[in-house]
């Protein structure tokens, strides 16, 4: 009989869309490139290089994205870019940043019954103010008893959090769509992780080994839907 | 004989120096814009503005700063910026962000002196993956039982971390350079505070106002090396 003490969720693309509006504004940036290069430009592969080259200064978020564009764009177009196009490319951040928290469907079920099971802790990467937005924007934060906003989702990380809510990993079960970031590091470090796969996920994301021994504790589900059933099935093993 | 449990220390101008970064990229970009203008554009003002207009979307922050600075930049040159200058102001951003940690006259010596008597946490507002990089680099992470990267220093968030690190308020000092942000709040819900002033502060961080009642719990140092005589004064208020 596994113990679960504790039940973590991720947000983006676990809780809420976000991956989509990522997607749709790289969409826009190859769109106002395309006005300035001939043929191939190549300008999603060279967005991404610039993106990871600046992951160590920009961390995740908006905003390290909307300047890694504009950084992009300038390369890209030999400095032909137009004061106006890179004003396009701020505003893409604002609208993100600004729009509006769409739940994904059978969520806020899902996590009020669990919540009325087990305490729900919210574990979310990336840029506090904008998860913050969010957070309030969903009105689900009082559902959860700690909302805890990290800049990378790792060993460590997991480790802290556990030692700060006493709870040992066996007893906590990782709720997300990343496996690397939901999945993967709670299994190291013996916890279960329950891996809700988006349709949409980005490819720094999906890369993971899990080993067969952590396989065990892995469940993979179809929708929230599941969670409850798929959580009672653990306490269960 | 007030009993003191547990010291927060605030950390950009409190422990290392802030400020003065973001006082020398705005000289950058006022000499940037400079080259585009005739006479007096109001350059420092208009910038102010668009950062005022964007904290609600941007919150605090190098990389919010920089996306401010690409707009008031388009605005101010009625478009004319070019991509090479967009590009510096992108730079400036970038080597703020990767400046490593000046430790501020004496601060580690008083951190060390504080923690060998009592818990010390740091409770800092910002940029999360910025704030990280900052702890990490200052080599002072193993000083703190807690680091705390918030987006709002205010009532509600010293009552929740205090809730968190089960500390009442009058067993808890606050020590920083921003009355607003890490002194008034905390003498509000009955904390001490012991302010630390910088030569350089925000304006927007002076704005606070304390009763005479709250004041009694205020001590004002010339330097962080007052501090652990400080504290030892307070304890035996």
């Amino acid at each position: 009989m596994a113990s679960i003490k504790m039940v973590g969720f991720d947000a983006d693309d676990t809780l809420w869309r976000s991956q989509d509006y990522f997607d749709r504004a790289q969409r826009d940036f190859e769109g106002i490139i395309a006005a300035y290069v001939n043929g191939d430009a190549r300008t999603a592969e060279r967005l991404y290089a610039v993106e990871k080259a600046n992951l160590a200064v920009f961390g995740y978020g908006v905003k390290g994205m909307a300047l890694s564009m504009i950084e992009a764009a300038i390369d890209i177009t030999g400095g032909r870019i137009s004061a106006a196009d890179v004003h396009r490319i701020v505003s893409l951040a604002k609208d993100m940043l600004r729009h509006p928290v769409e739940l994904l469907p059978g969520v806020r079920e899902a996590v009020e019954a669990v919540a009325a099971e087990l305490p729900v802790v919210m574990i979310t990467k990336g840029d506090l103010f904008h998860q913050e937005a969010k957070v309030r924007d969903s009105g689900m934060s009082s559902l959860f008893r700690r909302i805890e906003i990290v800049s990378e989702k790792d060993v460590p990380t997991y480790r802290r959090l556990l030692e700060e809510f006493a709870i040992a990993p066996s007893e906590f079960v990782m709720v997300g769509n990343s496996l690397r970031s939901d999945i993967a590091p709670v299994l190291e470090i013996g916890g279960w992780g329950m891996h809700l796969p988006y349709h949409l996920t980005w490819e720094h994301e999906r890369e993971a080994v899990v080993s067969a021994a952590d396989g065990t504790r892995l469940r993979t589900l179809e929708s929230a839907a599941e969670l409850p059933a798929a959580l009672r099935s653990v306490a269960a093993a």
